[in-house]
Formats: structure tokens, C-alpha cells, sequence
């Protein structure tokens, strides 16, 4: 398929530029840019023309952190990698990069074998995949080396959820050891499960069994303690940290310092920290239950560090951390004992739109809402400049964004496989209007036109802030 | 003139991307960019193909600090605009910024005026001018709404230089009020001058006349404490600031520690301050006063910080402060009182490959070597698109770069007109090759192929950081 | 005279211990102290036995700031060093330290023999001198040294009311310097006096002349970034420093980073910072002119910065800045123009009540009130063990207080010359019930029957926190 | 008995006072203290009289952190309660509070009641316990209340020494919320042990079984850690910290950063941390083995920010946690595998003359040597004024110390049963000469005549520095 497609008239938007150019797409890629009205832009011709006039031309965007059909807590989050990447291209999302799962005492390998199974043939748009290490030790630890060379190049590890998910400060050494050797980047939830746990036990003995009591066992000095331990962890093995959904200032005051003396630390950060709060737990008739996810929701308050972090590159990406549960029949598992709650929130579609308010609300510049949402996490997750970027070269995974649109998010017109949504009855400005994935036009104006199983695996090189 | 040229093969090295592309020149500006070997580049024709093949296809640099013809202690900096601007692009600069300077009880117009006709018909390339405010009061303030609507943006004040340049704190607070009200952006010389005056006089009174004595009393924590003050002038303003030649490792922690909260301060530093230290200072036989300058140099132990400073994006700048004197004739004024001799280093030819030096000795990236030098005083200053940087529509004003070339820096093949180079000797990695400016070659394979006048007066937007 | 006084019964409270100890005063001095109810305790004779059952015994208070009689603003601090000392003594506070001043353009000597003439005779306590330094130059730089061997040994400094008292930075390290070397401290009023001016001018222009502006031109950025360039000022000479009337949390976040650096840095704030409020600065009807002091009175919020320095030892004084001016006569001089407002607050005699008042709320403890308001102040300004602490070979100047006692503060009842209270009206628990100075009783069950020309003057060493 | 004993003629140092004074001991406590001279101090008679002209009196030594026959690695350490009191009197120290072990499995009580036997009729001078508790349950920490009713205040903890005396942070949690509540004090052992592990068996692995890398595994970040999750675990509990033998620069920054917060978090350290280092580790042929203890000794840098913690009181103690192990029969036991080596080293009997040393060089004040040595370990852990002071009242654990003998410290002349000294060689200026414990003489001008059973257990209040 050599077909040629010409985006016209469009304000392109990088995480660097913003040029009136159009752009032509040749075999799947950018093939050039052109100012707009010079003789070689007028000479170009097209199998497609789509006029992007008045609206903007945006690299698709690249969500870094999802769960499509995470066994969490006795059920799955709610979407599939075939629901779950349709919906992702609905909100001009092109790539995700979802986290293939270690059986504790099982092999890297056998995870990861059976991810690639769950989403092949599946995807309307490109993934990858992180790893999560469940069990740290010599074996994982040699297949990690493996993994890296196969373009699986990042390691989620988990302070938080013991016997399930934690790994304890040696096991958190020696695979950032390893990172440090193999050039793999661990990801790192922060918080001190260990002793959230005692808090969760002593709420519950209290009879504090709402889902904001969630909230309040996650405390925010033990996200900040965690994140604290994770970069002189990381600073001892001489490893390279990123830390995954950072909700609490004083966290973003430890990356701060961190990035200050020059350490390679990274931040990232969520749609739901930044527009949510613990006034959305504190919803009565376990309304709540639909917030919750860990680290947990934080007071209003702590919204402006993160904006601040996100303007000052202390946090770098924006991702969503998707793992949809439904609230009817998932999220009820947990009536009576918020700690049954399956932790997770949708969001995969909201996740440009919700960024581009935060651009009209004057929180970011339109550059810097490319670079969180598309830029950087590429290049954090080495698939930068095939993704994440419009520039000659890359894979055509080009947006039409209308700027001027205004639409009210809901369950009800919303492409995600649950039940409700996050951001129910919210208006924001702003619209996909065409999404492009490798030259293929899966949303045409509002139309779906993609399909499963276009979307490719892809490998993905080692991170791209490191040299 | 509309002259297609075309440059083929090379890497596009942006701030924001490396890109294999060909580039098409027209009518002077950037009209596309194709990848290579696709079919719409292989398509273009042009009046001059230059090949760049194994090659950096960079935006020329913009030198954001100059100091051409400054009369300063009773003589003038050794470089007019012809020779000066000659020099720059010899460097692969293609943009100065040059201060004109107020006269104490005279009018900005009148300063302005005189550096317009000094420039006018002289430069190589393109060039703008910030403004020198040694004198605010009432009329100058009301004169700096008037420069800000004309391009002339930006304004510097000094700290130090009591009696010549120096502003106090309530002049400095006004003129800040004033930029946070016509969008201008105050430039600070950030030394306690007022202090250091007493120093220098107790020093000569012991005899210390050396230039050495230069870099001891112009303390390290009299540069950190201006830094402060003008950071906090600038809070009580609501304005930004933009702090010049910045050498001491405490200032940076000022930078940093305002950039943590968001405050919209920045800096800029200097080759010198990177290449160079105090041990310069210290040679003997009256050579140290070739180094002199203001701030001056620093331990050697300082440039780590500096460094660091610029990866972790608390300085973003880097200039030259190209302010010659020939060490014959004019840094002699002050054999036997160090206070005498003229503060100013040569430096505009030499700040391109200075950096690239610091790539080749993993100090910064690639693509950070085109920012701090391209892309952000483009941005700083409002010359973003039209300069720093690649893209269709910018003006066409390109660096062939070899980075493979070596060259030897020595007084005797540099084009500035000074008897001296503060690098004398030094082996770099990378030379340029070829400059384009506003698509006309002015450097050819390392003949020279411009001219005096070619070169236009550039009105410059706002900054371009502040929004 | 040597008369023998027994004090009986009572706790006595020091800085270092609370001991249950008859205290046996001989010659003016304390002799010994005595377990309660030991053999040699209930040995002892007395020429007059005071009974201090269910009382405490402390050492009488040394506030180290007081202005009797002070010019300012074309009129005089209303309080004499007669009424000052008096009012002082009912107060619980047996030594002043009070401030002659320099005129400009005369000599040190001049100024300090004034004042020793106003105080010759009229005191009713102790008292000692600090010198302002108006005009700082070679001539009064060595009058600092005779100073200090005379036991005048701390100097204040002013970088607020530029064309007053204000030193510009040059001259404030010349001072410093001088007192690296003679052994003296320098007291730094730290507020960016000429940075204030322009905004006391812009207010006034806008018409904003009510005594609440004040506060608002007198910004907490201005003081603390004095505070920051006094201590780098200090740094730079070598010098120990001393900031007096610290009222602003961010004043005190640099003391304490100077002080976790081990810098001879330190801290001192008032009553009224610890008790009033700009709430106070915006009553109406010009009521507001009676809290009208520099430093300002702040927000509310800034006093827990206070408490928390008093505690963590990060401000090391409680003081005054007695400077009375009457409501009617003296502060009327500013109606219309806040600027005009004399500057300056009474509270000689409220200090140690209030702060004991601070022990029963839980903001400090017994000793450490005892500390701030006594111990410290003497140590800090070479009057320790003299003053400040009861044992043996001390001075005899003893409060006996009583912890229960409730008293209501009014002006109606005040032995201040001044016809308001900056607390009327305000209860608080403890009170002075018994003083003595020197062994004299002075105060007796509330009682005057202390004199004139009873209180000697002191001469003080060096400050005793530098060895 | 009733003996009087008069000390006539000396200093009388405190933490708080120099005073010139005769002291009064009668009936085992200071009966009065008088100035010298004076009639009532030539009144005084006495059936004891020791002149202390030229000397200072000092209250006894408070060390505490001992650990007398402590079973550690398969062996114990070599001072019994007898040997190690008797050499502690000879260092002047009056008052141990040493560690009972809680067995894993077991009860506090049944390791209280052993360490209780142990030291039953066996010490010369005063002694008290804190309990380690191994093993957090809902049983241990129940007993915590008892125990401080019963007057064992204090309860050790370990993030060190996995499988050991380890606990998790869960368990630390728990005990820090009982603290809270029930007054008691948690000691921390502040080092990532579970990190340190890997760290161990990788060095192992390498062939690196030299004593040096005991000092390498235990990193300096690796402490900072621990302690800077210490002071975050205790502020979610609502506790206050006590972190023992801190021995890195950066472990003292985060206390620092604590305590500017108002945090009730202290900090001690010990003498081997304060004069030693790692070029002691280093030494050869094995000889590294007598300075192994766990914190490690630090790079020489560290001692500068030691010292400057306890001039600045972000450390407030010295203990010695004396755990002395022979050299040859158990240092041995590591010989080949540094990881086997009994941590701990002798110190008990030169503590009061290593810091009179400090005194000397500069380091700190008399009084803050008394402080750090008496006064703020009795407060900090409920023994104050009983100890810790010389006041009416106290108990007569009196010092007479000559601060001009000179003498040279050996394990030819130490009383502990130890076969080496850690500071073999080294002279120091200043001598115990006579010491009283509750008024009887142990040490009468350097003559031993004190006896097992004269020591007293001594139950403590709760910390002192809380109210």
C-alpha cells in the first residue's frame, strides 16, 4: 500500500514547533513537510486530501501507561486490547505501551509470551509493552537482559501491594542493578505498602469502610517516603528511575530535588490527579468506588505541584494508567471494605482532550501538551522519532484536532468498555476529528474506519533522556 | 531573488529532533523538508544542491550577547559589526543580539539610534539589539513601552559598575514593574557591585594588582546574592528575569531553586565559564588579563554545576558576551591596577564548536548543543521561528557542520579582530562547513562568499517562554 | 549595703533547669542557692525574707532593645529612660539594652555621651547601650574598636529609611569586616529600604495612605531578601551577624538555612510579631497607626514560623523595640500619609507576661521563656552570668511571679508613658509580683518602691555565643 | 548516711553555667551550691572536704547507649555489668542506660527480667535499660505500656540486622503509634538493611571479605535513607524519633531538615564516629576488625558535619554504644568474611575525656560538652535533674575533673575488659581525677574505691524534650 495522503492547511504541533505546513504521507510515514502556499506544497498531489484548515495537525498520542485485561483482585480490567485501543484512537491515542505480567515464581518469558498472545491481531493501533517483575531473583533477573534486547526495555516494580505485587529494597537493588548494566528503565510505584497495609487493617477495625477511607490510609508522606527510597535506591545501583503516577507534592518535591543534582529521574503523572480529587472518593453511596486507584486521589491542593511539576519537567509524561473496572459488578467487590475495591480507573480516551483543557485553562503552552502526552513518553520508552513526533521519517500516526470543538465527556458516548466515566457530565474544548495510524485513517471525521489487528507490535529501544 | 537550493543527505539536528531529511530552500526560507530517498525528495530540483552527506544540517546559531564597538573604560571593544558579525558567522552563528546603551541623562531613542547607525550596513548577518538602561527614571521608563512595541524587547541592567552602568534596587524594582507591564524582559548583571567596590579598593591598598585579583574579589557569594535579590525583585515585580553570564555554582542553586517554584527566571552562561577557570586568571606576566571579565571566571570546580545546569535546563542559555580587547593597547590599560583593565573576552566565532566539543565530551546532547545555542535564544528573545531552528517557513539560515573536522582555535586563523584568543591552542572536534543566511551562502566550504550589508535589522517579538 | 535577703519556697526557673531552692541574696548578688527544706537551707538567716511558696523565682528579664527617648520623625519616643526603666521593672525586666545613635556626620562619641547623659541618673534598672551606626566611614570605623573595649560591643546597621539611618551594602561590609576583627556584633535592621521607598511612593500616588498600607509597601520578599544579603554580606567580612525584629516566615526560612550551614547567624523578633497582626494594621478610624512598626506587623499565618523559630532555636530572642508614641500627638502625624506615622510600638513592660502567657498556651516551655527572654539576650550581648540566670556570684536581679495570678493589660493601668496599649484589653495568665535589682526590691507585692538612679550602667563584653 | 562532703574551690560547669562555687553534697545529693567567698560558703562545714582549685565540677557522665554483655553473633560483648560500670566511673560517667533484648518468640518482660538479673548487685554506679524490641506483636507492644510505667521508656528498633533484630516498616509503624500514645521514645537504627544484605553478599561473591568493606557496603545514602523513612514513619504515627550512632554527613541533613520543620526527631552519635574513620578500617592485616561496627566508620569528611550537627543541636547526644569484643578470640570470628565480625567497639571509659578533647581542639563549648555528655542524654531520656546537672537537689554524681593532665590513652591503662583500644596511643589533654556517685567516692584522685553493688537501678521518666 503506497497510498499518498496530503493533510493541507493545518497548524502543525510538535512538542518543539508550531508550523503552518502541510504534510504528506507516503507508505506510512511522514514522508515531507511544506510551508503552507510555497510552489512545492501547491505542486504536491495526494490519493487523499484532508483538510486540516483552522484545525491542528498533532503527532497521535502515546499512552505509556495502561492495563487492558489486568487480573486485578479476583476480576479483569473491563478492556480489552481490541476495545481498549479502539478507544484509545477515538481520544488520538496511536500507541500504547501495556504492562505484560510475571506470575510470581514463573518466568518473565511466560508473561510476556502470554500478553503478546492476549493483544495480537487485536489492537486498532500500535502497542508495546512494559514488564512487570513480580518475583525478582537470579532467573528474572538474567531474563531481564533478554528483554531489553527483544524491545522490552522497562521494568515495572511495586513498593506497594505485598504478596501480590511488592518487591522488598533488596529485590528493587538488584533490578536496578541489572537496569543499571542493561540499559532497561525501572518503573517504580511508590508508596510504602508495607505500612499502608497496617493503616488499611486499622481502618477497617475502626469500621471505616467508605471507599474515601482509601484515601486516607495512602498517605501522602508515605508516596513521598517511597519516592524518596526509590531515587537513593536507584542512586546506590547507579541506575536511571522513573516513577509511575506521582500524585502527592511533596513526591514531586523529591523528584525536584533529585532532578536538581542532575539525577536521571523521571516523573510521571495521571489525568485523574490533575483534574480529581478526594472530594471524588468523598462521593456518597459508593460513588466513590469509582476513583479509586493507587496511589490514591489527593486534596485539590496538591493539583497545582503537579501542574507546576509538569511546567517545570520535574514530571515529564502524562499517562493514564487505564485499568477500567466496572462499577456495577467489578467495583462493588469492594461495598463494605474499600480495601476490596479493584483499584483502577478508565481514561485511555480522555487523556488528549482532558490535556488540551488544561492548554485553554492556561495550565500548559500547546507544545508542552505534545510533549507529555506524545513526545515524551516515546522518547522515555525509546520509540521516539517513529512515534511521538511529525517529522520526516516518522510513522504516520498523525491526529486533526479541532481546537474549537466543544464536547461533555460521558459514559454514554465514550468508547471505553465500562460502565462509567471518570470524568462524567465535563465539558471541555477541544476534539479529535481524524486520527491517522501509520497512514491509515481509523477515526475519518468522526467516523470509525479502523480495525483489529491493524495495530503492530512494536520493540522499542532503550530510553532516550539517558545520553 | 528566488534561488531554490537544496541540501542533500544530511542530519537535521534540531533542538527537538535529529531527522534524515534533504532540505528545501526558497525565496530564503525554509520551504520543506522531505526524507531521504523518499520520492518527493528525490523529486526536488534546485539552482544549488549542496551535499551533506555525513554531515549536521543545523539552524545557525544566535549569539543572544554581544558587545560590538562597546565603548567601555575609556576605549572601545575591538570589533565593529562588520568584523564582528563576519566572525560569527565564520562560527556558524547566523543571529546576534548586540546592546545598544543609554547614556546617562540622555534619551534610549538617542542610545538606539546610535547603535541602528553603527550596525546599519555593516553586518554580515542578521542582527537585533537589546537595550542598556543606565539610567531609569520617569522618561526612560515611559520610553520602554515605545522599544517594546518597536522589537527592541528586552533590557539590561547592572548591579554591578557603580557610577557607570549601575542601577539601585528601586530603579531596578520600576523598571521591572514596567517590563511586567509592556511584556519586556529585564536582563540582569548580577553582582553586588556596591560591595565588591570596597574589596577591589582594599585589595589595591594591600598592593594586589595582579588580574588574578580580578576573580578574588569579585566574590562567588556577591554574584549567588544578587542572584537572589533580583529573583525576589522580580516576585515583588511580577515580572520574569533573565539573568546574563552566569559563572558561580551557588548562583545556579539561586536559578534552580526559583525554576522549582515556577517562577519564570532564567539564565544564561558563557563558554568562558565553561572552558575556562581562574587558573587562566593566574597566568603569569600580566597574560591573565586576557580573562578578565565580569562576573569573572571561577574554580575550575564551578563548571561541573554549570554544566549540570544546563542538561537539567536551570540555565537555558548560552551566549558569548563577545566583548574584545586587544591585549596590546587595551588590556594593558590596567598593568599594575587590575581595576583598569577592560572586562570583555573574543568569543563569537568560537561558541559553536566550543559546544559541539562539549557533545563530543558527553556534557550535553546533540540536540542540546542546538538549544541552549539556537532554539531557546530564539525563544528568549522572540525570534522563534523565523530563527533557531528548521522547519518550513523559517528563515533559511543553515549550518553545514562537519563533525568530524578537527581544528586548532589560535589567534592566528580566527576572523575576529582581536590580537588574542582565550582558547589559543586548544584542538576541537568539528568545524563548520558551509552557512546559509536568509538562504544566501555566505560561508562556502570554508570560503568566504558574504558581505557587509547583507545582514537586516530584526525586530524581535516578546519572549516566547512566557506563555 | 549588705543586707541579706532569703527567697523561700518558690521554683526557681532558669534556661537550664527548674529547681525547687531557696535562693539567699548577699551584697546584691546571689550567695547561694539551697534545697528546699535541706539543713542549710533552713540554716539560713536574712535581714528580709520574701516568701515564694507556689511561686516562681526567675532571673529578672533583659530585653536588648528598647528605643527610650528616640528621635524619629520629628518627634521623641514618649517614654523617658525614667518611665522606660520603671515601666520596665513592673514588668519583670531588670536590664535594658537601649541604642545611642550616631548622627550623621559626627562621631560615635558624640552620639554615645548624649546618651549616657539622657540615662545618667534617671534609671531605675540596669541598663547598657548598643550604638546605631548612621554614617558608616574610616573615622567611625575606628571609633567601633574604642567602642567595643569600652563595652559598647554590638552596632546596628540599617538597610531600610535610606537617607536616615540606611548603610548601603558597602558600608555594611566595612562594618561587618570591622567587627571580624574587634570582636563585635552587628545588628542588621534587614528590610530593602530603597526597594520599599518606590513602593511607599506608588502607594501614596495611588492614594493609598491608610495605615495599613504599611504593611502591604513593607513587603515579607523585602525582608527576607535583606535577611538573605545580610548574612552573605556577613559571610563575605567573616562576621557574625544579629537580625533584629525578624516578622516574616521567609526571614526565618534563611536564618535557619544559614544556621544548618553553621553560621554565627542570628534571630530576633518581638511581642507584637508573636501576638498582633496586619488584622491589627487595618482597623479603622487610623486605630490602625498604633501597631505602625518596621518590620511590619504580618498576615496571622507568619506566627507560627515565629514559635516554631523560638523552639528549634533558629531566632534566639524575644525583645521589644519599645519605642512608644502616643496616639494623640505623635501618631496623628502620619493621618493621610501612612509614611509620616513615627514607627515604633511600647511593650517594655508586656514582654515577659506575654510570654509567659506563650508557656500557658503551649507555644514554649517555662525554661525556654525564661531563655528568649533573659538568658539569651545576656549571653548574646555579653551581660551573662551578670545577667540573666540565678546563681551563685550573679546579680541580685530577681522576679518573683506568679504563675496564677490573671491580669488584664490596659493602658489604664500601664506605667508606660504612652496613652495606648498595643494589647488593651487582652488577659492573660501571670504576673510580676515581686522584683529585685541588685538585691534592692524594686517592685514589692506590686508595690513601687524602686527610684531613680537606682540602675547603674553596664558595660557589656562581646557576644558569648562565638566561642 | 548522712556524710557531708564539701567540693570546694573548682568550676562548677554545667550544660547551662560556669559558676565559681563551693558544692554541698549531703545525704547522696547536692545540698547547696554557694559562690566562693562568700560568708555563706566559709560557713560551710563538712565531713569530707575535696578541693577542686584549678579543677572543674562536673555532674557525672550520662552514657546512654551500652551494651554490657550483649550476645551478638555467637558470642557476647566482653564488659559485664560489673567490668563495664567500673570502667565507665573511671571515665567519668555516673549513669549508664544500657539495652535488654527481647528474644524473638518471647515476651518483653522475660528479657527485661533477665537484663534486670544480669546487672542486679553487680554495677559501681547508676544504670537503667531500654528495651530492644525484636519482635512487634500485638502482645510486645501491649507490654510497651507496662514497661513505661514501670520506668523503661525507650525502645530500640532496627531497619538493620534482617532476621535479627530487624523489623519492618509495619512493625515500626505499630511501635511508633503505641510510643505515641503511651509517651515512649523509639530509638532507631537507622541503615536500609535488607539493601545492605545484597550488598554484603555481592562483595562476598567478589572476594571482598577485608574488615574495609564493612565500611563500603553500608553506604552513607543508604543510612540517609533509612533515617530520612524513620522521621516520615514517625510523623504519620504522631511520634517523636531518637536516631542513634548517626555517623554520616547526609544522615545529619535530613535530621537538620526535620528539626527546621519543629519535628520532635534528635540525633546522636558516638565518639568513634566523631575521631575515627574509615582509614581505620583499612588498616592491615585484620587489624580493620577493631573498628567494625554498624553504622560504619565514615570517610574523614563526615566528622566536619558531625561536629557542626552538635554545635548547631541537630544532634543533641554522645553515647558510646560501647560493645567491645576482644581481638583475638571474637573480632576473629569475621577473619576472611567481614560480615562475621561482632559489630562494636570498647569506648565507655573515654568518652567525658575524648569530647573535653573536642573542647580543646575547638569543636564545641565547655558547656555544650556537658550538654551532649550529662545533661541532654538525662533529658532525653526521663533522668533529669535527678542526673545530668549539678543543682539542689541532684543527685551528688559529682566529677572532680583536672582539665590539665595529660595522658595518653592505651589498653595497658583502660579499666575495660577489652584486649585493645580503639584509640591506641592517642593524647589527650584532660583527666577525671575524683568522681562521687550519689555522694559517695568511686574514684578518689585516680584511686579506685568504689564496689560492685553500689550502682542502683535508676526507673526514667519519659523524654524530657516533649513538653
Amino acid at each position: 500500500m503506497s497510498t499518498r495522503t496530503l493533510i493541507r492547511g493545518g497548524l502543525v504541533v510538535t512538542a518543539a514547533d508550531e508550523v503552518h505546513a502541510d504534510v504528506l504521507v507516503d507508505d506510512g510515514r511522514i514522508a515531507a513537510l511544506a510551508a503552507h502556499g510555497t510552489t512545492v506544497a501547491e505542486g504536491w498531489t495526494a490519493d487523499r486530501v484532508i483538510d486540516a484548515t483552522g484545525k491542528y495537525v498533532l503527532p497521535g498520542g502515546v499512552d505509556a501507561h495502561t492495563h487492558m485485561e489486568l487480573p486485578f483482585g479476583g476480576t479483569f480490567a473491563s478492556d480489552t486490547f481490541e476495545t481498549g485501543t479502539r478507544a484509545a484512537a477515538w481520544g488520538g491515542t496511536t500507541t500504547i505501551v501495556d504492562f505484560a505480567v510475571q506470575t510470581r515464581g514463573r518466568a518473565l518469558r511466560e508473561g510476556l509470551d502470554a500478553w503478546y498472545a492476549k493483544a495480537d491481531g487485536k489492537c486498532a493501533i500500535d502497542y508495546a509493552f512494559h514488564m512487570i517483575l513480580s518475583d525478582v531473583n537470579e532467573s528474572s533477573l538474567k531474563e531481564m537482559d533478554l528483554l531489553v534486547e527483544e524491545g522490552v526495555t522497562s521494568f515495572k516494580l511495586f513498593m506497594a501491594y505485598p504478596g501480590v505485587f511488592y518487591s522488598d529494597d533488596g529485590q528493587i537493588l538488584r533490578a536496578m542493578q541489572r537496569s543499571a548494566s542493561n540499559g532497561g528503565l525501572i518503573m517504580m510505584h511508590a508508596e510504602n505498602g508495607i505500612a499502608i497495609d497496617v493503616l488499611v487493617e486499622q481502618a477497617l477495625a475502626r469500621g471505616e469502610t467508605d471507599p474515601r477511607y482509601h484515601g486516607e490510609v495512602r498517605k501522602v508522606l508515605l508516596e513521598a517516603e517511597a519516592t524518596h527510597r526509590a531515587i537513593q535506591l536507584a542512586r546506590v545501583a547507579g541506575a536511571p528511575l522513573y516513577v509511575v503516577h506521582v500524585s502527592a507534592e511533596e513526591a514531586v518535591a523529591e523528584l525536584a530535588a533529585a532532578r536538581d543534582k542532575g539525577l536521571p529521574v523521571f516523573g510521571e503523572t495521571c489525568p485523574q490527579y490533575l483534574f480529581l480529587s478526594t472530594d471524588n472518593l468523598a462521593e456518597p453511596d459508593f460513588e466513590g468506588a469509582k476513583y479509586v486507584c493507587s496511589t490514591p486521589l489527593r486534596p485539590r491542593e496538591h493539583q497545582a505541584a503537579l501542574w507546576r511539576g509538569l511546567r517545570t519537567d520535574d514530571l515529564q509524561v502524562v499517562s493514564t494508567d487505564h485499568c477500567p473496572f466496572c462499577f456495577t459488578g467489578q467495583k462493588d467487590l469492594g461495598r463494605g471494605d474499600f480495601s476490596k475495591i479493584p483499584n483502577g480507573l478508565p481514561g485511555v480516551e480522555n487523556r488528549m482532550d482532558l490535556l488540551h483543557q488544561a492548554v485553554v485553562d492556561g495550565h500548559i503552552s500547546r507544545r508542552r501538551w505534545i510533549d507529555i502526552a506524545c513526545a515524551a513518553p516515546a522518547r522515555m520508552f525509546g520509540l521516539y522519532p517513529k512515534k511521538g513526533t511529525i517529522a520526516p521519517g516518522a510513522d504516520a500516526d498523525v491526529v486533526v484536532y479541532d481546537p474549537h470543538a466543544v464536547q461533555t465527556i460521558s459514559a454514554d458516548t465514550h468508547h471505553m468498555n465500562v460502565d462509567y466515566s471518570a470524568y462524567e457530565g465535563r465539558t471541555v474544548t477541544g476534539q479529535v476529528e481524524t486520527v491517522l495510524s501509520r497512514g491509515e485513517v481509523v477515526v475519518d471525521r468522526r467516523t470509525w474506519t479502523g480495525r483489529a489487528g491493524h495495530g503492530l507490535y512494536t520493540p522499542r529501544s532503550t530510553c532516550q533522556y539517558l545520553n
